[in-house]
């Protein structure tokens, strides 16, 4: 069976250190034991973590890759990650470069199902960039919230996407929201011919998260934003997986920020936004745009860009988001970054447009749609 | 209702530059838009988040006291999280350095319902630091395992802990995996008249996880073991507080090491391993010890060990948890640093005395009990 590969970026003095390094991560991510006594036979041979490859890098970094057998994994996309990178995530000088997931990992994981095409082909827009307002603020109650959601759903909108900070709250309870969004979703469609997708955003007490989406889904509800940054990347991979719901997911960035922002520790932008998102099962990765209020580079966007939508895998192509300091005046800047296949989130200032915010996503479609053209 | 304060450490250039993160940080957590249509009246008022102090702390470091609304949590500890530190995790140049989570969160919150005493009553160990021998290692059978467990806690060991590697595989699956260790436990205390409590490790399906936690007490567990990293600070919440399961919880580390190594980012060593888990419910937080391969300094150990135990709160206060590095030599050096509330984690170098584990365990035991004596 085919072993799954990470590769990390060691911080060492020599190539001498590194190795030692790397024979530590080995048994850190694995069986946690001292070399001397891990028992001989198939825990030595297969649940092991071996060295693949180790070599220098530039002054001072190496690059090791490391493979583990999909035993250590088992059946639960949480330990998968936990064996990519759980105890030592905790190590200095040490960040996930890259992760190859093999086959015995992959088959049971060939989400994302929906990916680029399956969100073209579920918006009906075959072309260009995917326009998604964001529904807030926080506070508003479900009435408010779903009205917002008729005027950017009339006026052309790809995917009606929840914030990500309305959750459960009394102000607009999940259920209550959900029905209501969907329904003025709904009546929009039914008045244009076109119908937005609606995300609303994952919420509920554990125990009740599964039956809220599948409320959500009798609702109408057309996919599902999800923070596997403070919910786990195992319940992404579930909602992603669960045949009941069968619908995509688009996942957000909250509370995943130290993974990326150092260098010497976490994983690359790429590997975090893009393929442990596809691993996870997301159709849709958001992140920080550049430009914006988080200081992403242009070269960190793209590369999480290109780890979105690389043919090889893993699973299917998926969509890039990236969030904040998108407008109209940049439209064109944005679109020859990312290209077509690209969901653009818009945010809050499309608020101060008030009940002619819908005029703001009209506007947005004609500057994204100029620019995809030109 | 009083409003829950998370103090900030911001590095700029100057008060205003600060001040101005400090208005950032208070719509990012929140509404998410801009200032100028954030609504007036209960939004603004109420939602919205509030600087309740701002200074210099130290040339380019300043402390900002932002304060939120119970409202905008709600009743999910998930969201509660996503208030403190959800989008702002991704800014450059900003550490939590303290939650005061006030009373209307804490009201409901009131976990760890066990802590040090309940700890002490349910392990009988009056004084003394508690000896927590891991059992390991992955990929070892259910009936190897189970020997493990019988011959630490035939050996006087307080806890019986599972190797957070071991979830779901199939070398050991859950259940049965779960049953046999018990049973053996179960074996030592008919033994010894002593019960050693043993504490899985959480593992299954999303779905699943309920009810094999409910499994695992029927079957004879004593707590849990969870890694909020990747399943969440929620679900940990939600297992502490479930009344059917009613037992203790201990926290572990797991992929959480990115939130405190960078000193510019994340959460300090304190509010992470300590004042997060006590608000999440645990009642034992596992951390790297010093001197073990992470190298977090006395001075970081120092401050989770206090930030556990701060009697002030918040809730009961907890066990930390030292991991790694610990042995017989090091007992009096530790016993002065930790103190006797404390849970030595005795991890795979026990494994080298093979059958003899259990003259490991009760060695260490004797070690303990004169370094606390003197």
């Amino acid at each position: 069976m085919s072993r799954f590969r990470v590769t990390y970026r060691i911080f060492a003095g020599s190539l001498a250190e590194a190795r030692a390094r790397a024979e530590g991560i080995a048994l850190e991510q694995t069986v946690e034991i001292p070399r001397d006594v891990v028992p001989a036979g198939y825990i030595e041979d297969t649940i092991l973590g071996q060295i693949e490859e180790i070599g220098r890098e530039d002054e001072g970094q190496f690059r090791a890759t490391l493979s583990y057998s999909p035993d250590s994994a088992g059946p639960e996309f949480t330990q998968f990650v936990n064996v990519v990178f759980g105890n030592s995530s905790i190590q200095r000088g040490l960040r996930v470069i890259g992760i190859d997931p093999g086959e015995a990992i992959l088959a049971p994981n060939l989400r994302p199902r929906f990916g680029i095409d399956g969100l073209r082909r579920l918006t009906g827009r075959a072309q260009g960039g995917l326009i998604a307002p964001v529904i807030k603020p926080q506070g508003l109650g479900a009435d408010a919230l779903a009205e917002i959601s008729y005027r950017c759903a009339l006026a052309g909108a790809d995917i009606v996407k929840e914030d990500h900070g309305i959750t459960d709250q009394q102000m607009a309870p999940f259920r209550e929201r959900v029905e209501k969004i969907a329904a003025s979703v709904a009546r929009a469609a039914e008045e244009t011919g076109r119908r937005a997708l609606y995300f609303p955003s994952v919420a509920g007490h554990p125990w009740e998260i599964h039956d809220n989406l599948r409320f959500a889904r009798d609702a109408g509800a057309d996919g599902f934003l999800i923070m596997p940054g403070l919910l786990g990347f195992g319940l992404m991979h579930a909602i992603a997986n669960d045949p009941d719901l069968s619908l995509p997911v688009m996942s957000h960035p909250s509370f995943l920020g130290p993974y990326v922002l150092s260098p010497e520790t976490g994983l690359d932008h790429g590997v975090m936004f893009g393929t442990l998102q596809r691993l996870a099962g997301a159709d849709i990765s958001v992140f920080p745009n550049v430009g914006g209020r988080f200081g992403f580079t242009v070269a960190q966007c793209q590369s999480i860009a290109a780890a979105c939508r690389e043919p090889r895998g893993p699973g299917l192509p998926i969509m890039p988001s990236p969030g904040g300091g998108m407008s109209v005046e940049r439209a064109g800047e944005m679109a020859r970054m990312y290209g077509p296949n690209v969901v653009y989130l818009l945010g809050g200032s499309l608020l101060r447009l008030g009940a002619q915010i819908g005029e703001g996503i009209a506007e947005m479609r004609r500057a994204v749609d100029a620019a995809d053209a030109a």
